[in-house]
């Protein structure tokens, strides 16, 4: 059967963030920040922050019971469900098992799929086994619904800007217009203590945050240079930033996405791509000679590189950093939240087009993949997914609390 | 390429259990318990336990290397690792991130996969999930490597005699000795607080003990119904217990699969199958209208039932009992460690069978799924596989501890 099967991908998106946030701006003054530590250092607008009146798992069910109602889904016609998410409520009860409330009520207990879970990693590995399982002889015919929910929350300090809470919930099936390339796709994955949570009972993780910013773009360049090797396999020709119409990247703060992009760009400059021209190798002829770990550190070259990706970042990344500067990181949400905005942004225009994408979660496990769009037949279409999300209106909708107010409830 | 894949399944098993054990008989006298409690009441002979030396990590490095050297499996040639688990020794990071050690020293770091969790369900999730990807078009050719690893440790009281500790590493690819029938499987996935562990820095659960056997039972009705139906469906005939060889079950304690094979009897004669003779028929008939509440509860037809079903136990289960006997409950690899445990009892006599499994994790997820067993070819052959895991040289080279040991060692 699994012969028979085309375009196995995403058919429909639900994204749902906490209507409360905080002005970074507001959070900079009542810090005694200098004035755009968080909003030009980090690169964010914006944080979404559930209150005590919602978590992970009330998340979910919305963005599943939203997604079920606005694509008239039978519950019955679900045949796997799977959630990936680092925010720990039991050490041993799935969060999948909480959205069963959905489905058992409509008599369908017959779903395949439990939590994957590596930090921010988890709705990459769960949107992975949903596409395979459609593919495979399992099957059954039915939907695959793949849910990423977090809500990352910081000690106070400098992590705390960088929190954030979001819910994505995927259907995946054949003649689908977001469809996975599943040969041009390459993992890094290694045992670092990069960001953590050894301390059970708290919610905030350890971050060593520099480390983990290197070992970000170590695993970025990991997965790039095998991606291009991998294509360059498949299809004879090299592989540059040229082949793919937008990257897409996790977004932990914007100005990671920034860097990784100028990164993208210094990778296809030492693999002498076509994609640099002669302007741009001069720039960064003199980092040439830097090795590995020199490249990571060196300042000269994060603006240098910075500098001559500015384009490429304005026409082929930030269409997707729309949600992620607004609501801020999602963990699992956080790739797919910015995906999402790529879709609201740029819509049918997608269609023909390749997305490329990075994930990445602590610890380490990171994936570049490829997707390639189509326009989709309604409702599964790249226009209708836009409009049903709305998220130009849930962003407009949200209510501003002032710091004292976050710092109150974070105590809670 | 996934359409000419054939016979996915388990190629190789291996398994680790801890050298230190403690005889239920020994902790019945400890404890003041009556004489059989543990050994006759639960149907446990004895109980594996990790001292301060080792756990769910060491536990399944020395799995996963076991296995790769037996079988002279080259690291380079995994593509895939994924980790069934419900110890949770960090919030964020995957036990799958610590076996990269083994891989990452080889240079192999394009490994997909991460953990899987549902109580202990998350090895079966992981294993559906490795075997949907070698059939998946994004399979790479090299093989899968689905890892099962748990400590189970009970509070002092009436559940500390059901833990366990073991580590099973399983390799999946094509033309395996153990082969997947993927259309005859059914779940039964529901929300439900049988056994939780809400108590985030305590090792221990909270378990209802008589809820969480209730549910083991609903669930393994739910899954037998609708297996059969499947069955049905697709054959044209009715499905019985006589169409398997064997039946393996999730081992919490021994008495629990007991009680399940009676079960699976019941729900034959009351599906009026053909595996069920007129003397069955005649001692059943006076709980045929038992509502399926009331069935869960009567103690007359649980001795009923139990008595017709010894035969049915005796030939078909008891040859899985041995290691879950022997270890006590190893959570997700809990299941795995019955199936080795019939490897090693039936060898080359299993190929040509159907073996039935049955998967099950509070909170609650289960599948009750089908396997077709052949002879294979070396290494990867039945016999083999059972030569190499050495379970009964592996019970024998036990330490066993005194009760007040066990204790000690408990409280580190």
């Amino acid at each position: 059967m699994s012969g028979e099967l085309k375009n196995v991908g995403i058919l429909a998106l639900e994204i749902y963030f906490p209507t409360t946030c905080l002005q970074q701006e507001a959070l900079e003054v009542h810090d005694g920040a200098s004035k755009g530590k968080y909003t030009i250092g980090l690169g964010q607008d914006c944080m979404g922050f559930c209150t005590e009146v919602e978590d992970v798992i009330s998340m979910s069910l919305t963005a599943v019971t939203s997604l079920l109602e606005k694509y008239a889904i039978d519950p019955k016609q679900i045949g796997r469900l799977e959630v990936g998410s680092e925010t720990v409520i039991d050490k041993s009860k799935s969060i999948k098992t909480f959205l069963m409330q959905i489905f058992e009520k409509c008599g369908n207990t017959d779903i395949e799929g439990v939590d994957s879970t590596n930090a921010c990693y988890g709705g990459t590995a769960a949107l992975f086994n949903c596409v395979n399982w459609v593919e495979s002889s399992s099957w059954d015919g039915r939907y695959g619904l793949v849910v990423c929910t977090d809500s990352a929350v910081y000690a106070e300090g400098a992590a705390r800007p960088t929190g954030g809470a979001a819910a994505i919930a995927m259907l995946v099936g054949p003649d689908a217009p977001i469809v996975f390339e599943s040969k041009i796709r390459a993992s890094h994955m290694a045992h670092v203590y990069d960001f953590y949570k050894p301390i059970l009972d708290s919610e905030y993780p350890v971050v060593d945050g520099k480390l983990s910013q290197t070992c970000y773009l170590m695993a970025l360049d990991s997965c790039y240079k095998s991606l291009c090797n991998k294509y360059e396999k498949l299809e004879g020709k090299q592989f540059s930033i040229d082949d793919a119409a937008y990257f897409v990247f996790h977004s932990p703060y914007n100005k990671l996405v920034q860097k990784s992009t100028a990164r993208l760009m210094f990778n296809d400059f030492i693999r002498n791509a076509s994609s640099i021209d002669e302007s741009t190798k001069e720039k960064l002829a003199p980092f040439s000679s830097l090795t590995g770990d020199e490249s990571y550190q060196s300042r000269d070259l994060e603006k240098a590189s910075g500098q001559v990706a500015k384009p490429f970042y304005d026409g082929k990344v930030k269409p997707s950093t729309l949600v992620p500067k607004q609501v801020g990181n999602m963990y699992t949400a956080s790739l797919y939240a910015a995906f999402a905005s790529l879709l609201h942004n740029k819509r049918s225009s997608l269609a023909g087009k390749r997305v490329v994408l990075f994930s990445y979660g602590s610890g380490l496990t990171a994936t570049m993949f490829s997707l390639r769009l189509n326009a989709g037949q309604h409702p599964f279409s790249l226009s209708n997914i836009a409009t049903v999300m709305n998220v130009e209106e849930k962003l407009k909708s949200r209510h501003e609390f002032t710091p004292e107010k976050f710092i109150e409830t974070m105590k809670i």
